[in-house]
C-alpha cells in the first residue's frame, strides 16, 4: 500500500508541476496574448497526462483525482481504507507539485490565487468537464482499456478549451492551485463552488454512464 | 435501441459543445488574431473527437452526424427506422450541446448566427470535406477499424485548415451552429448551401471509395 | 493495375490539396505572423499525412512521392512499369490537388508561383528532409511497419519546423507547388535546386540505411 | 558494435538538428513573440524524438543521452566498454547535428552561445527534467515498452513548457547547444550547472523508481 500511496502523492506532483510550470511558462513568453498562453498550457498538460497515467498507472492506477476515487469507492473498485489513503496522498503531492514549480521558476513556494472564477456558469462548466472525464475513463476502461490514459490526456486537451473553467475537473487539483498566484491560479473564494460542481458532474457521470454502458454493477 | 439513441443524442451534444465552446473560448482569448482562435478550436475538436468515438463507439457506433448515417443507410449497414432515430437523436443532441456551450460561457441559450459563409467555392468546400471524410471512416473501416476513432479526429483536425469553410461536414452540425452568434457560427441563410455540398460529397465518396476498394456489397 | 494508380493519384491529390489550402488558411488567418501561419501549415499537413497513408496505403502502398517510389524501385521492391506509372499518376494528381485548393479558396486555378527559394543551403535542406524522410520509412517499415504512416506524419510535423526549406520532400509536391503563388508555393526557378537536392538525400539514405539496418538486398 | 555506435551518432545529429533547426526557424518567423517560437520548437522536437527512436531503437536502444547511457550502465545493462562508446559517439553526433542546422540555415557553422541561463532555480529544473525522463523511461519499458518511443517524445513535449529550463536534460544536448548562438543555445558558463542538475536527477530517478517499481535489480 505505502507503495500505491507514494504513487499516487508522486503522480499528482508531477501533474500539478506540468499544470503550473506550464502556466508560468506561457504567462511569461506570450507578451500578453493569452491563447497562447493557453496553447501550452494546454499541450503540455495532455501530453503530460498521458505519459504520468502510463508511468504510475500500474503501481496505483493513476487517479490523482479524489473525484476519481470517490467514484471508484462509489462503484465499490477500491475500499473505503485504501480511498482515504489515495485523497490524502493526492492533496498532499498536489501541494508539493505547485512548490515544485515555483522553486523551478525561482518564485516564492508559498502563494495565494487572486484570480477569482466565479459565477454559476463556471460552476456549470465544472460540472461538465468531470461528467466528461468520468465518461472518457468508465468507456474507455470498458472497451478498450489500454487506450484510456491517452484518452484521458485527449479529453483534457480539448476541455482546457470547451469548458468555460478551463476544466479543473479535480477537487486536489483545485485546492492546490489556490496556492499559486499565477495563470493556472484560482482564488480560495471561487474554490468550493469549483469542487461543487466536480462533484455534481461525478455522480451525474456515474448514473448516466453506468446505465448507457449497461453495467450491472452496485453503483 | 433507446440506449443506442441516447449515445448518438449525448455524443453528437459532446461535439457540440466542444466545437461551439473552444471557439468562444479561442474568440475571447486571442485578442483578434484569429488563425489562433482556429488553432484552439482545430486541437480541441480534433482531440475531443478521438475520445467520443471510443466512449460511444461500443453504444451506437458513434456516428454524430446524418450524413454518416446515410451513407451507412445507402450500404445496407443500417435499417431504415434505427438510421430515422439517429438522424433526429443527432439533431437533437446538436442543439443541446449549442445549449450547454452557451450556458457554460454564460451566453445567451438561444441565438441565431448573422455569419455569411456564402459562394460556391464554399459548397464545394463542403463537397471535399465530407468527401475525404467518409474516405477516411470507409478506409479505415475496412483495414484497420480499431484505428478509425483516431483517423477521424486526424481527419478534422487537417480539414479545419486545409478547407475553405473550415469542414463542417456534418448536416446536424451545420443546424446547429446556425443557432450559435460566435466564432463557429453560420447563419441559416448560408445553411442549404453548405447541407447541399456535403450531401454531393457523401454521394461521390460512396461510389468513388466502393469501386477503389474494390467492394461489392450494394450501394 | 489501375486501382493502385488511382489510388497513388488520388492521395497525392488530397496531400496537396493539404498542403496548398492550409497554407491559403493560415496566411489568410494569421494577420502576417508567418510563425502561426506554419503552425496550422505544419498541423493540418502532419495529421493529413496519417490518415491519407491508412486510407491509400492498402491499395498502393501510399507512395505519393516520385522520390519513394525511385527509391523501392532501386531496392526492386516495384518493377519498371509500376513505378513508372506510379511517378505519372503522383505528378497528375498533385497538380489537381492544387487546383482544388484553389477552387475551395475561390483563387484562380492557374498560377505560378513567384516565391524565389535559393542557394545551395535550401537544397542541403531538402537533401537532410529526404534523407530523413527516407530513413523513416526503411527503419520503421523493417521493424514496426504499423507504425509507418504515423511516422511518416510525425516526420514531416518535425521537418516543417527544422530544416529551412520547410521540408518538401517529394519532387511531385515540389512541382505541383510551382502552380501555386500562394503560402506554400515555390518559384520555378528553384524547382531544379529542390529536386537534385532531394534525389541525392534519396539515394545517400538508400546506401546508408541499407548498411545501418544491414539489409542483404541490392540497392 | 560499429553500427550501434554510428546509430547512437547519427539519431543524435539528428536529435540536435532538430532542435536548434526548429529553434531557428520559429526564431526567424514568430517575430519576437517567443511562446510561438517554443511551441514550433516543441512540436517539432516532441514529433522527431517519437520518429527518431523507433528508427534507431532497434539497432542501438536509441538513447541519444549520456545520463540514460549513464543509468543503464548503473543497472548493469550495459557493459562500460559499450557505455563509454555510446557517450562519445552522442557528443560528436550532437556536434554534427548543431553544424548541420547551421547549414542549412545558412549560418556559420562554428557559434558559441552567449546565452546565459543562470540560478540555482535553472539547475534544479533540469534536475526535475532529467528525473521525470528517466522515469519515464523505466515506467514504461517496464509494462509497456512499445509505448516507450510515444512516452519520451510526449515527456519532451510537456517538459518543454514545464520546466524553466526548458529541459535540456541531456548533457550531449546541453554541451552542442552550446556550439549554438541561436534560440536554442546556453552559454558555456552555464553548462556545468545543467550537466550537474541532469546528473542528480538521473541518479535521483535511478533509486525513486527502483524502488516504486520495485526491481530488485542492482543500482
Amino acid at each position: 500500500m505505502i507503495r500505491r500511496l507514494v504513487s499516487e502523492c508522486a503522480g499528482t506532483a508531477f501533474l500539478l508541476a506540468i499544470v503550473i510550470g506550464s502556466g508560468i511558462m506561457g504567462e511569461r513568453l506570450a507578451g500578453g496574448n493569452v491563447a497562447i498562453a493557453l496553447l501550452g498550457n494546454t499541450i503540455a498538460t495532455g501530453a503530460g497526462l498521458v505519459v504520468l497515467i502510463h508511468m504510475f498507472g500500474p503501481v496505483s492506477g493513476a487517479h490523482f483525482n479524489p473525484a476519481v476515487t470517490l467514484a471508484f469507492l462509489l462503484r465499490r473498485d477500491i475500499g473505503r481504507p485504501a480511498a482515504a489513503g489515495y485523497v490524502a496522498a493526492q492533496l498532499v503531492g498536489a501541494v508539493l507539485g505547485v512548490w515544485v514549480a515555483h522553486a523551478m521558476f525561482a518564485e516564492p513556494l508559498w502563494q495565494v490565487s487572486t484570480k477569482l472564477r466565479p459565477g454559476p456558469a463556471q460552476g456549470f462548466a465544472e460540472c461538465v468537464a468531470t461528467f466528461g472525464l468520468l465518461g472518457t475513463i468508465l468507456g474507455t476502461q470498458r472497451a478498450r482499456p489500454d487506450f484510456t490514459p491517452v484518452a484521458v490526456g485527449l479529453y483534457i486537451t480539448a476541455a482546457y478549451w470547451f469548458t468555460a473553467s478551463t476544466s479543473f475537473a479535480n477537487p486536489a487539483v483545485t485546492i492546490a492551485r489556490s496556492l499559486s498566484d499565477s495563470f493556472a491560479g484560482i482564488a480560495p473564494a471561487s474554490v468550493p463552488l469549483f469542487i461543487g460542481g466536480q462533484l455534481l458532474g461525478m455522480l451525474a457521470a456515474l448514473g448516466f454512464f453506468a446505465w448507457l454502458f449497461k453495467e450491472d454493477r452496485p453503483q
